[in-house]
């Protein structure tokens, strides 16, 4: 085993990834991958509820197989999980997107590849034979987002996913003051951390700087924002509203999930459009800091939808225990975003296969020492103190 | 671009002007800004209520051009801030008062000067365009009192807003152990002290020492009173009650406000009167240590006024989206005092634009980001867990 | 001023004083002043139950009188505390009892002389003219207690406070760690320590051994016990029961007080028997490390006695506002018992006076600044979120 | 007294102990010892539920001779505690088991021996007197299983308590680090630390290697697992539930406990088929991360069992009035696990049975000062705001 690969076989946990990407990666891109908006209330607060819920475990139950096995969106998935889109990852590891999309596709479990994706929507569809789904930003340019919409049709993509919560790129300070763009513009301080990184730094040389490849020729102005977030929000259209998701309800013929729902009164709107599922997120933490954390919006989201609607959930995903819990509270899966960026970062495929590893092996065993057969058969009162009739 | 100029626009938030007028400002004179009464519970309270909110943000709303243009005792105002009256400013840079008035004029939201400036009533109508509000401290002596307020009208200033939470001046243990006064009686610590900041140091040897201009020769004793405020409380009327505010109800034929207002009673009581605006504050903690937190109090006077008045409401307003809270606990507007003396000591009139610039900015952006086009739209109900149905 | 005397007055706080009381003392007899039992919980309980009540302050209220006069026992007293008694002053300064008392006296508050004093009753009685009560342990011996009873009823003393919370000694693991000791049995390590803090040492050294002056002779075992608190309980009764409080209610002519009370229902049986007044208490955290905190306990009380008995309440106690929250709460007045002490350990009756001094100046300014004129007139209102009816 | 002999005797409490073992064993010993699964958040979260409960006391009743005995299945302890079932003892004291064991019979309180002891059961039975219970896991192979109760029956042990909350080991993270295993298989990092440790390192080499002496020969693979929890885990049946507890208690003529119960629901099925005892357990915060804390699920428990069936709960002891709090929320006694082996560490059977003194010392001192004459006396009502109906 090579040093790396060391390093992966003893990563006991995603918080062992993030310390491995950590220390490999220049602190601009860890940061940029890691932080969160202006003071990171919403990012520590997705965290907090997760770990605050508490589960009253079941006991003699058969748990010698335990089944992680299930449906989302009317096709089997290994296991409750999902990777969440995320954009400029080949910062992090050359090709990084396709590394995780294989790792998905190995653990049979569906991949979103970002708008913002550093590979492009078809050397995508052509390089994995998994589930993939395709993640929407909505431009300003009406005819760019269609073509998007188009592109993502004919490559195969077998769900579109929405994102509806970046009105305008989120004030995330660390890369303000850290300078991350993309493409990258290095400055003298760049061009330092790189070296003091080096074995990132050789990897970037060798594999040209990264793009966004799917928005090429399309962004307003190629150079301008002080950050990733800051360029890609520009570049969105904050008027999109209700009445353009109807129509593009009536274009895109497959499954159409909204990304960054929060609100009951919303998610009962979206199922009355024919919207296939609902991803309560707040976007990591990234975009309003002082959005409710995804874990408390969840049941409430869930208790409004009963049941006419698949529910997805991402931020503060860390521990496989994380799934079970979403799944008590509501949600068909949970989607993970920056853990298997860590992976990634920390040893490529490899690394996204490990991340990945961990999760579901950690949600087998929670599975089993809850008496948890079945993640399908996991209701709310499996959770402490969890009201079991909502409403909002 | 000069260094000052540099350090300005790289302020990302209040948080980094803090941290500039910090390095910038003798220690005595930057506690004095920053610091609280006795053990700062309150202090730091005013800061948690708001954190602790969170938002369950809206989407597929057109943002595109969110307004934040709003209407304040009757006039409009480009956004929902006012600037707080501040004493004692120019210890921070000179003709402070002057710099951040110029700075709220041209951000179209007005200023209330106060009747501790160092910039007389007159100075500052002359001076400055923009919407003028005075700020009253009453007197020992009604003359005095009615003599500040005459020259108040004669200035043309649009409002009065009468403080009523300074009965006495509160136990600041930082001053008291710095030894702040006005005008500032200098030890060999203080001379220490300014050397240790020459630019801070030689600004103030060309202003000269400046005064309490609006109350010359009124102050009962020139150099009583070990600190600031307690050389003020002595010199106010600890007997001043409802008589008196329904007199000077009779006399000032503007708008009223009374500032310092945090129990629901008091609310009713000002408003059966003809207040026209409560302003919930308690003086950014600087007074009554264990004084419940204003956005606590907020909610619970809206519900007591039930639209009859306007709402202000001060202390702990740090971020943008603290004027989206406030706006959703039932105020019409935040008064910001230290954010913007902040970015005055940071860098006079371009560093009080930069702090009134940083808030609208995110202000803006959590708007966008919660779903909100129009600040006047904005309800309890865009807070998780806030009861919409209240009473005191 | 000497230094010592600079040092006093610039005291702030009783925060002040417990530190320039921790640099005087040698360690062993700052930690038995300061420290609570096991793993002080109850002893930061009872502090944060302070601090995390808030007030809802009052305005337009004429204030610049504010009268903190009230009736303790039927007797006038200039504010609403009273000197909590403690055993072992000595060792913090020579004669710290008379040091306490007098500036008790002076400030028109009662003083409460422990059993466990290093003062006698009769001497107490002469040298000070103040009110004076009598704070009795109960010895295992009925005819020793009985002569205790008679001596403070000989010495005038007009109230008797009778403990019943001291069934054995606390586990004060500081003190077990140190190795104090009345009299003190010095080891090398104490030795050492003395040397180290001079001023301390010389005092002690003029002063003669501090001994337990109302019990010489009486204590089973001159040299037994591992800590103070240890044999002091070793030689209390533990069977002292309610057929023996009738009896002493029998036996003594004036205003009998019990001290460590915390439920409800103990409450109405005292009332029922003819109990002047009840003192909240869980012994400042140094008995059952897990009892609720006093300001907790003290609603309930208050609620349970219904106006029948007065109330006093003591642990926690650091800041004058302290005081117009307990108030608030159901008290009658607050004991203090570290805070004196700290003061006398800093400077012997001046520091004590400091002490009162600080106190009833906080106290006085937080009616001020929370409208309240009269402390006679605060009820529970005037806290925030407290509920007005309670019962237990 | 030896050095060792004064470190007992200096120990003041469970965490005196704990810091002594520190220091004498190796880190991979002690951690295996001291710490939990993954994030350690159920660990922490067992002790802060006995931390912030809260005692209101009762006074004025005879305590004298507080009686902390009682009955455990029928039979009389001398205290509300008993021995929780600990494998691998011998690492930290060579026969930590027989130490325990000793200690436990000679404080008159019963002691359970774990399947996966260093000591057979057979051993166990001849060299000690006391009550002694027999921990079951259950093992894959059938036949194995039977022959272990078969084995506790004839060797006369007095109850069986079957472990059900160990269907897979736990992920304990610090284990995996460590590499601690069991026979323990030296690497040189082990060899180093051993060397640091010269006196364990000592007692082991003339010890020799501990083994699962009840095991011998029945676990599947002698080598396999990278952890001890993991191998146990492995070589446990997972499928075991209440069919096969059903056999089990018709096959088991004594009393039959189980251990590792949360759920009501759960509690409510064994008492009606005959169980004797539940015995509510995270397994100390070693098996699933994320568990709801002993001391918040045991009241759901004792609601639902209502008086049917006796309680035990384990998991966060550390202090005497921890066990007057278990007593208090419904349990007949508390298992002390991690308590008494850091005795052990710390000295052997002189660690193990100054461990007990220490708790049932600080238990008796909590009776005197609750107001608490006879252990079986207690109710719900003696802590502060615990509800005293229930349900689940």
């Amino acid at each position: 085993m090579s040093l790396a690969e060391q390093a992966l076989a003893g990563a006991l946990s995603i918080a062992d990834l993030r310390r491995i990407a950590r220390r490999r990666l220049p602190r601009a891109v860890f940061e940029f991958i890691d932080g969160g908006a202006e003071d990171e209330l919403t990012l520590a607060g997705n965290r907090r509820a997760f770990e605050r819920r508490r589960i009253v475990r079941r006991v003699l139950i058969d748990v010698s197989e335990p089944s992680m096995r299930t449906s989302l969106l009317g096709a089997p998935a290994a296991a409750p999980f999902v990777i969440a889109p995320m954009g400029s990852c080949a910062l992090a590891w050359p090709e990084a997107d396709l590394a995780i999309a294989r790792a998905a596709c190995a653990a049979g479990i569906p991949y979103t590849l970002s708008t913002m994706s550093t590979t492009s929507i078809e050397r995508m569809a052509k390089a994995v034979q998994g589930r993939l789904w395709f993640q929407l930003y909505v431009l300003r340019e009406q005819a760019s987002t269609d073509k998007l919409v188009e592109r993502a049709a004919a490559a195969g993509y077998e769900a579109l996913a929405v994102t509806v919560d970046l009105q305008a790129g989120g004030k995330r300070e660390r890369d303000l003051r850290n300078g991350i763009s993309l493409p990258p513009k290095m400055s003298a301080r760049h061009v330092l951390d790189g070296m003091l990184h080096p074995s990132w730094a050789l990897q970037m040389l060798r594999a040209g700087l990264p793009q966004f490849e799917n928005v090429r020729g399309l962004l307003g102005d190629e150079g301008a924002g002080p950050t990733i977030a800051a360029r890609v929000g520009q570049n969105l259209n904050p008027a999109w509203n209700w009445d353009d998701l109807a129509r593009l309800r009536d274009r895109w013929p497959r499954k159409l999930l909204v990304k960054g729902v929060e609100h009951p009164d919303d998610a009962r709107r979206m199922v009355s459009m024919g919207v296939d599922a609902l991803w309560v997120s707040n976007h990591g933490g990234r975009q309003l800091d002082g959005a409710i954390a995804s874990a408390d919006a969840l049941p409430r989201i869930a208790d409004a939808v009963g049941g006419k609607a698949e529910i997805l959930v991402d931020s503060g995903v860390r521990r496989g225990i994380d799934a079970l819990k979403a799944r008590a509270l509501g949600a068909g899966a949970v989607a993970i975003g920056r853990a298997a960026l860590f992976g990634a970062a920390a040893g490529g495929e490899a690394g996204a296969r490990r991340a990945i590893e961990i999760l579901t092996g950690e949600l087998a065993l929670a599975m089993k020492l809850s008496g948890t057969p079945d993640i399908d058969s996991v209701g709310r009162a499996l959770l402490d103190g969890e009201p079991t009739q909502g409403g909002d």
